[in-house]
């Protein structure tokens, strides 16, 4: 019998089909076109990139030539800018105001071939450092309400550059699916007086069959109403609204976890493409009660994609209880 | 300038960022491989689907062996079961019920090569009036809340199968896209006593440069905040919140717009994958005056789809505008 499942921060019914079930071998996987040639997020290449605003050096050659290890720059081709006044206008019905933001690239690693899942932990680390020290410095700007911090893996995710890389984008507005979770986390709150989220972690270790893994201060879980098959999320443990207020230990702790969650990831799914987004409270707002950052990692299968993503609609062939028993169960080095 | 714009209805914000502009022609497309084979919706294969809920018959051979112009059959592999009771249930936090529903296919033409958007009027009006039929058939079961309509055009869009149809799945919830819809709609209502989609068709009347066609009963719009690059809405110009609740020579006006708009689709972009999903009232709601049923085309452009449909935030790189003055001015035969 299939299942209607209801997301409880959001209210998002999705419908776990058996009938459809697959194993992790069923989805097939869009390769990478041998890219090769020049690489502007390369060593070497810096000056082909805007002017960078972040540079976390690499300890183990911190005199060499490049000598950085994660490197932000802004998106050469942004989707918003930043120079220039908000200009909000009604037309009629319609509102719209100048597309001001900052569209930054977080290029992670200098090895064009390196992994993200085969970072070491100090050095995913690092790029969750950059993540938290660009949303400090973006913050400054009163005209932005929210940082978006994202990252598309494979082409079939979106990544248009092999060399892998984040980006982030920082927005006069809040995102629509801000907007659903601090609405119905908020709505939650005002009823139990407790976070949704903190409630959704002590239930998943007291049930245990969506927990991946878990360290001291994180877990990953595939939620109980995920939107395709392997999605996860990786919560902290404690309550905190803002990704950004954490001090460098947690986010070791952070890399631990997302290593190993994107590790098992990888096993079940070879060159699995997938797309990250950080879920963050808006900037400037101060320690929310009700809200509780975390990361959402959604594979993207393209055997399944269909009218969902236009429609808010999904149909998920892999139950969550199945794809966390693959997820601990496969081999992790 | 990049601009950001926001959805008057459901207040979704994106973002239209000309320094990613791109013309018709940069749209790469990927072709349906050549299938071939054993077509279970061909006409002499009927006893290979489950058996048919609905035939409406070929004017011009309605004696010829199969004698069908449209076929209405349950889907082989459900993504919902029409037998059972629904069996809500609450599980700690979290909210589940049983995944009954109907999940059907209909079969828009006998004809396996012919595509949807060179039907002729007359047979694309018989698909909208099979999608009414079935809709009013499956408002007797009281389970049911919704049927959602929607069409997967091409692999791209989701289509595993190569012959021309659509597909109908009645739920016992209200999907979320329709729920966002309602709540927006009715906030408008509330507040200005008028349905915010008849002062969409107003001002979009009045302004012009987003109208791509339209006849005495229907107006095709690209929308002021879309999603995609030429998406477009189709919209009764009388207010109409029930899809089912029109007679049989509306389906002609609609097919009359329907075919009009996908031709100059099609010819702005050579085998366009898309998906169209039929936005209407919930099923025994009688004549609200807040809500107004539309179509959506959402052409599905690989390049483009990102991270968006995950995280709700989409970044389009073709003014609206500009896509309604490309089909607008295409050649249409």
């Amino acid at each position: 019998m299939p299942q209607l499942r209801k997301d409880p921060v959001i209210g998002r019914w999705i419908i776990i089909s058996k009938q459809r079930r697959k194993r992790p071998t069923d989805f097939p996987v869009e390769k990478f076109e041998g890219a090769g040639g020049f690489c502007p997020l390369c060593p070497g290449n810096e000056s082909f990139t805007p002017h960078e605003v972040l540079s976390i050096p690499d300890d183990l050659a911190p005199n060499d030539g490049a000598g950085w290890r994660v490197r932000v720059v802004p998106n050469k081709y942004p989707a918003l800018v930043i120079e220039g006044d908000l200009a909000k206008e009604g037309i009629g019905l319609y509102d719209q105001m100048n597309g001001i933001g900052a569209h930054e690239v977080i290029v992670e690693t200098p090895d064009h071939n390196e992994n993200f899942a085969d970072f070491s932990v100090e050095n995913m680390a690092k790029v969750f450092i950059a993540y938290r020290e660009r949303i400090l410095d973006l913050e400054n700007d009163p005209r932005f309400k929210y940082v978006m911090v994202f990252k598309n893996h494979g082409r079939a995710a979106g990544a248009s550059l092999e060399h892998s890389h984040s980006q982030l984008i920082a927005l006069p507005i809040l995102p629509q699916m801000i907007v659903s979770e601090l609405t119905g986390a908020k709505s939650h709150y005002d009823y139990k007086e407790r976070c949704v989220f903190c409630d959704i972690i002590r239930q998943e270790i007291d049930n245990k069959e969506r927990v991946v893994c878990q360290n001291d201060s994180f877990i990953t879980i595939t939620p109980f109403a995920p939107r395709t098959p392997f999605e996860m999320w990786i919560l902290p443990k404690q309550h905190s609204s803002q990704y950004s207020a954490m001090d460098d230990t947690a986010y070791l702790k952070l890399a631990e976890i997302f290593r190993e969650s994107l590790q098992r990831l990888c096993t079940c799914i070879k060159d699995v493409p997938y797309n990250f987004v950080l879920h963050t409270a808006p900037l400037h707002s101060k320690g929310l009660d009700y809200y509780h950052w975390h990361f959402e990692i959604v594979p993207k299968l393209t055997s399944i994609a269909g009218f969902e993503w236009g429609s808010g609609f999904y149909i998920n062939p892999l139950p969550p209880e199945e794809a966390a028993s693959y997820l601990r169960d496969c081999l992790v080095k």
